[in-house]
C-alpha cells in the first residue's frame, strides 16, 4: 500500500477536505494512473451526503477519471507508462455472470464494484478520483485517443456513457426523431451524440433561457416542456426519448409524445416515485418506459472513439479541488454548464504547499 | 336499412334487455353474418355501465362475435354466404396511417372504430354482437376454420389476441421463460398460448385455488403471488412478464422478476393508475414497461389459424341472453372459468316467442 492524498467527506453532514489515504500496490494485472482530471457527477452529491443511505465514510466520490499511466502490471498488455487513459464508474465486476460475458458489466448479476463505496479487492471500500492517483485492473481501464482536451473528455465516463448506451441500445440514428429531456450535464451529452448520431433532435427544457445553448449544442428544436401547446404540438412524434432529469416528474407528458412502439428512457431514479403512469399511454400506443445504467466497459471505449472520431467533449467549468464544496452548492442551484470537472494538480500543489 | 333482434342498456344504471335496432344493408364490401355465439369481455361491462365516461345509449356490446355468412356485397371475393367467420373489436380504421399501411390497425393514428360505441358509417354509434345479425366490412372479417366448437372460438376475437400479439411481439417461444399474470379469461389465454408458442410458462396468481387449473391449462409451474418466498426466489428470472390483471397493483413485485432487458407488459388499464413504479427497477437491468393492445386484423386471422392448427381454444360457460345481467355480477366476482359465451340462439328462440 502507498499514501495517496485525496479529497474526502469524513460523515454525511460534513464538507470534504484533504485527507491521505492508501492505494493498493499494482498487482500483475493493475495500472497505477496519475490523476489529472476528474469530473464532478451528481452521483458523488448523493453519496457524499449518504442520500441512497449505503455511504461508507471516508468517502472519496469521483467516477469521471482521466490520467496519465505510471505503472503496469506485468500481465498488463493494452496498457504502457505514459498512455493517456481514464476510468469510469467501474472497477470491477464479477466477470462470470451472463451479462459480464456479453459485456454489460454495469448490468452485472452480482453487482458491478464501483470506483467508490465498493467492496475493494484489498479489503475496505474504494475510493475515487477525487485523488492524487488510482489503481485500477487493466479491464476497467479505457484509452483515450483525443488527449487535447483531457479536461472535457472526463465527463465522458459517466455522463457521455450514459446517454451514449440507450441512444445505441435503442437505435437512434438518420431518419429517427429523439427527445432529450434536461439540459444539464447528461442532456448536454444527450444532444450532442444523438446529433452525431445523425438523428433530429429536440430538446425538452423548462427553461426559455436554454433554447439557444440547446441549438448551439445540436438540437434541431427547442420545446418549452411547460408550454401545453407546444407539446401538444408534438404528439405521436417521437421514435426515442431521452429523459435525464431525475427529480419527480410527469411521465405522461412525454409518453404521449412517442410514436406507436417508441421508448420513453429514464436515466435518473428519484428519490421519491415520479407520478404514475397511466397505463393507457403504454397500451394504445405499444410505448415502452425503460432505464439505462451506464454502459459496458467495450460500449465505453466505443463511445470514447466515437467522440474522438468527432472531436466530441463536455462543456466544462474547472474548479480548483478546494472549491469542490461550493460547486456542490451550485450543481444543486443548476448553476453549471455543464459539468464541473477538478483540475487535480490543484490536489497536488495544495499537498505541496502543505 | 333492416330490423335486427338484440340486448341494449338504456342507460349506465339499468339492465340489458330486448331492443330491436337497425342494420344497414350490405354494400358491395360488405359481408352480412348470422351470429351465432358472442362472447362477454370486462370491457362490455366497462362500456354498459359508462366506466370509461364516453359510452353512447342505447349500447349493444359484443365484440367477440362468430357467425355464418348469409350474403357477402359483389365486391367480396374472401367470403360467401355459409362461410364460418369471426368479428372481434374492429370494424374500420383510416386505412392510410402508418399503423394502418403496417397492418397494425389496432393502432391506427386516427383511432379505430370499435365493434360497439364507435362512430357508425351509417350514421350514429356502432352496435356490438349482443344481437342475432351483423354487417361488417370484409377488411375486419376473419376466416374461421376450426368449427367444431364455434362457441369456444369466439372469445379468441378478444381474449385470444389481446395475449397472442404481445407474446409474439416480444418474440416468446422455446427457450424463453414468460410469466403469465392472473387467470381470467385473458390469463388463461395467455397460458395456454405462450405454452404453445414453447415457451416455460410460469403462472402469478393471488389463489391457490388456481394452481391445478393453471397447470391442466399449460403453466410450468404457478407461483403464489402473495407469497414474498416464492415471488423472491423468482428474481431476475423471466424475459417476459403479461400482466392481465387491470385492477391496480404493485409492478414492482413483476418488474424484479425480469431478468435485463426484460419486459412487462401491461393489458389492463386501471380507472385508478397502478402504484408509480420504481424507476431504478428499470433502470438497473435496463427492463422494459410496456403496454399492448389487441392485435391487428393480419395478426388476428394468423392467430386463428395458430389456435385451428393446435385445436386451441377459450375455456367457457354458456349462458342465455337474458342471463347476461346475472352473468355481469358473476364475472365482476371473478365467478366464471373462464370466459361466458351467450348462445345467440336463445336471443333469436326469445324473439319468435315474443
Amino acid at each position: 500500500m502507498h499514501p495517496t492524498s485525496a479529497y474526502a467527506a469524513p460523515a454525511a453532514d460534513q464538507p470534504l477536505g484533504p485527507r491521505t489515504i492508501q492505494r493498493r500496490n499494482p498487482g500483475p494485472h493493475d495500472v497505477a494512473i496519475d490523476i489529472r482530471y476528474c469530473g464532478v457527477c451528481h452521483s458523488d452529491l448523493h453519496t457524499v451526503r449518504n442520500e441512497w443511505g449505503n455511504t461508507i465514510y471516508p468517502c472519496v466520490p469521483g467516477h469521471e477519471i482521466v490520467g496519465i499511466v505510471t505503472a503496469a502490471g506485468h500481465e498488463v498488455t493494452e496498457f504502457k507508462p505514459g498512455d493517456s487513459v481514464g476510468v469510469g464508474c467501474m472497477v470491477d465486476s464479477c466477470g462470470h455472470c451472463d451479462s459480464c460475458r456479453a459485456g454489460e458489466e454495469n448490468y452485472c448479476e452480482n453487482g458491478f464494484t464501483g470506483t467508490y463505496n465498493g467492496p475493494a479487492i484489498e479489503g475496505g471500500h474504494t475510493l475515487g478520483g477525487y485523488s492524487a492517483n488510482i489503481v485500477v485492473d487493466d479491464k476497467f481501464v479505457l484509452h483515450i485517443t483525443h488527449q487535447d482536451n483531457l479536461a472535457a473528455v472526463a465527463p465522458l465516463l459517466c455522463a457521455g456513457i450514459t446517454t451514449y448506451s440507450p441512444l445505441r441500445h435503442w437505435r437512434v440514428g438518420p431518419g429517427k426523431r429523439v427527445g432529450i429531456v434536461g439540459l444539464g450535464g447528461l442532456g448536454h451529452m444527450g444532444v450532442k451524440l444523438a446529433h452525431a448520431m445523425g438523428a433530429e433532435v429536440v430538446l425538452f427544457t423548462t427553461s426559455p433561457g436554454k433554447i439557444a445553448d440547446g441549438r448551439r449544442l445540436g438540437a434541431d428544436d427547442v420545446v418549452i416542456s411547460k408550454d401545453p401547446v407546444q407539446m401538444e404540438h408534438r404528439h405521436n412524434g417521437f421514435d426515442f426519448i431521452l429523459d435525464t432529469v431525475s427529480a419527480p416528474h410527469d411521465l405522461d407528458a412525454y409518453l404521449v409524445l412517442l410514436k406507436r412502439e417508441g421508448t420513453l428512457c429514464l436515466l435518473g431514479a428519484p428519490a421519491t416515485p415520479h407520478p404514475s403512469p397511466a397505463a393507457h399511454n403504454l397500451i394504445f400506443k405499444r410505448r415502452q418506459l425503460a432505464g439505462s445504467l451506464i454502459g459496458g466497459i467495450r460500449e465505453t471505449q466505443e463511445m470514447l472513439d466515437f467522440c474522438a472520431a468527432r472531436n466530441i467533449v463536455c462543456d466544462i467549468e474547472m474548479i480548483a479541488m478546494r472549491d469542490i464544496n461550493t460547486a456542490y452548492e451550485r450543481m444543486l442551484k443548476r448553476d453549471v454548464k455543464y459539468r464541473f470537472v477538478i483540475d487535480m494538480q490543484t490536489l497536488k500543489d495544495a499537498t505541496r504547499s502543505a
